[in-house]
């Protein structure tokens, strides 16, 4: 019998000069800045052969978003229309987890300088992996 | 205090003729095939806008992959250098989120068809996000 919960950790926090979601732009591209992703100790062996200049996604714990919304307007505009978030980016769904392609500008100790980061400081990092031009790009 | 530690639920969950990881390719535009995401019942108003030809992001839980490996040989090839898994796509990490760029081919009550998908028969999916061109490709 599969389990339906799993257990996420922390890998890291972002530390941004961002402070709060009214202040974050809904995506990166529009106009976020630079930030800090703050690895724990443990978590360092698996940086190994990451570069300055790579292209990563980080998926975060978007842990002031709210879980029970199953449909909204999209970007809070309600001239769109409602949309069930699932076929948005919306924040707020039932596993709050953030999608974000940064660019690593910095490596130093267990902190990778990124751009551009819409997540507010303190946002927890669940995961980091490569962009795949294969996977990520879709099909020619 | 930040908590260190999320729980993720399934709202869903992959139908894959995909039976096991061995015959799976390691990404899915190298020859996976069609899978079926059938989502829980409860989930179904999160579709709303939907259509047959998107293309999504999901977000799986890879249950078979090990939590305690930070560094390995990208593709299990000896002859590729060691690598932490955050520079890397390995499905071997702490937290060992999947993630599936997958064009809908057809949405049916709570069940989409998705290709091309190498995840195998029974991977819980825990989020579906719509592409956003402006994030999801980098910056031009």
């Amino acid at each position: 019998m599969q389990s339906n919960s799993f257990s996420l950790q922390a890998i890291g926090i972002v530390r941004s000069p961002l402070k709060n979601p009214a202040d974050a732009p809904k995506q990166g591209g529009e106009g976020a800045p630079e930030a800090w992703i703050e690895l724990k100790e443990r978590f360092l062996p698996a940086l190994l052969g990451m570069k300055t200049g790579q292209e990563i996604l980080l998926i975060t714990w978007l842990h002031q978003a709210k879980r029970d919304i199953l449909q909204n307007h999209p970007r809070a505009d309600k001239r769109r229309p409602l949309s069930g978030v699932f076929s948005t980016r919306s924040p707020h769904r039932p596993n709050p987890l953030g999608l974000h392609r940064v660019s690593v500008r910095a490596i130093e100790g267990n902190s990778l300088l990124v751009f551009p980061l819409e997540a507010i400081d303190g946002t927890p990092v669940v995961d980091i992996k490569s962009v795949s031009h294969t996977s990520d790009y879709g099909l020619p």
